[in-house]
């Protein structure tokens, strides 16, 4: 099979790792519009081969894993080089806005929709690790719109690397992951910049700070050039989100400012039960060390 | 030495856990309101004897690991019953009120003001653990007020357990430990309510949940108990960083909603920065791993 993935970064890099992993007769072939990274990809084993777009018609599997601004405009390009029988699939944060635009595209029914519920904070193809998926889900969007023996062929591939399958419309997908996952960047980034311009005053403010900052800011190291389109074609649900968390902020600064701190305790015995949730998440990460080598 | 442990849970657990490792000849006694606590501390070995707070004449070394809002009421009586002897310590993550509380009391000598950065989202003599402090910074206020052979005492204890020491004056402490430690749990507790209470009316939301969403709601899994009194006694100081914190939200939700996604990108791109200070983090983190079992 001929894979060709399309951004050799963290996500297409960790792809291609473990489809070379687990099946037999996979070939790689990488396109990236940086050069350097596919030097890196080729070096580090990530890919097989370096191409380029005009190669795509030989694909059976391609694999889209670039900021969604990019999959924006290149998604409908692809579709009309590919051939008949390969399968196009991505790994868009956003869905509404990737499935309009080739909703009428004549090669509509080669596409699957997809977001893996996976990475890291880390980008490139150094940041490529093995089993990046395994027990992670995949949402796949308008699942009814691709062929079918296609639809079959990439989720043999997902089930392979060990992902689990979820069934959502785009726009559900992108008002749910809104919350789950574009607000807690920002949370994360605006609590890093809050400190960080702090420390401009007052030097060594991080000499005292634990794992407890350092787990909440992490997302703060993401890239940029990720996340700026995401807030982009996520607008009005990552705006909606934002409305809630600053209204719940502001509530919580008015109970202290009140001395309501019979409110301030009951607000976050509350949200104690946020541990039940995150045990649910954490028992796929148990999965995955037990499954791991 | 007769070492007696005020608040058997996670800090004192994990202190005198690492006591009796470390040091010989030392007698661990717990004191715990809870006599469950208490009855679980002895059982899990975390602690030799159970006591009361008339024994304590007989310490050599007081340690208070109970919520700041007890400490300030129980450190003035603990130096009451003392002996001239014996250095009373603490690990209450606010300094200012209860530095101020005993500046006047007779036995002032006998206290070293101190504030481990370490632990864990988890509560109780179950959660102690070895090795909680090891290349963790503790922060001593005030330290010329303490008589210098017990600072000396206190001091040699922290070191033996692999603790890094940092001197600061109250008001700095509770300053910079606002930015870098209460507002990262407040972050974390609106965000965990933000997202719970979307749940109510969209079922499955979590199952959309990364390790990105655990990462940065994991500090709301915190003990209410523990954070209630330190957002009020530290209240002036959190409401700042607060208003700091959602000052910021609002200027990019604003760049979002007015399209503004050049500023948006320049934003993240200057709040990376947060990679280098959490690598200086790290490097602790790190040494931990290379110093344990």
């Amino acid at each position: 099979m001929k894979v060709f993935v399309i951004g050799t970064g963290l996500i297409g890099g960790s792809f291609a790792l473990d489809l070379k992993t687990v099946m037999k007769d996979v070939e790689i072939y990488g396109i990236d519009k940086s050069q350097k990274h596919l030097d890196k990809a080729l070096a580090l084993g990530v890919i097989d081969y370096q191409a380029e777009l005009e190669d795509i018609s030989q694909a059976d599997l391609v694999y889209l894993a670039i900021p969604v601004d990019a999959s924006l405009k290149l998604l409908p390009q692809v579709l009309d080089l590919v051939n008949d029988d390969c399968v196009v699939t991505d790994a868009g944060s956003t869905k509404e806005h990737l499935c309009k635009m080739v909703e009428d595209h004549p090669k509509r029914r080669n596409y699957l929709a997809g977001h893996p519920i996976a990475g890291t904070e880390f980008s490139g193809p150094e940041a490529a690790i093995h089993e990046l998926f395994r027990n992670k889900t995949n949402i796949i969007c308008e699942v009814e719109k691709t062929a079918f023996k296609l639809q079959e062929r990439a989720l043999e591939v997902f089930q392979n690397i060990g992902m689990r399958i979820r069934y959502m419309d785009p726009v559900s997908h992108d008002r749910h992951i809104a919350y789950v996952s574009h607000l807690s960047h920002i949370s994360s980034f605006m609590l890093g910049k809050t400190v960080l311009e702090k420390e401009k005053n007052e030097r060594d403010i991080f000499d005292l700070a634990g794992s407890g900052f350092e787990s909440t800011v992490r997302l703060a190291k993401s890239s940029p050039a990720m996340w700026t389109p995401i807030f982009n074609l996520n607008k009005k649900n990552v705006l909606e989100t934002l409305d809630e968390y600053i209204s719940n902020l502001e509530n919580f600064r008015k109970l202290i400012q009140e001395d309501n701190f019979e409110e301030v305790y009951s607000e976050m015995e509350k949200t104690n039960h946020i541990k039940e949730v995150l045990n649910g998440i954490n028992k796929n990460e148990l999965k995955i060390a037990e499954n791991g080598k």
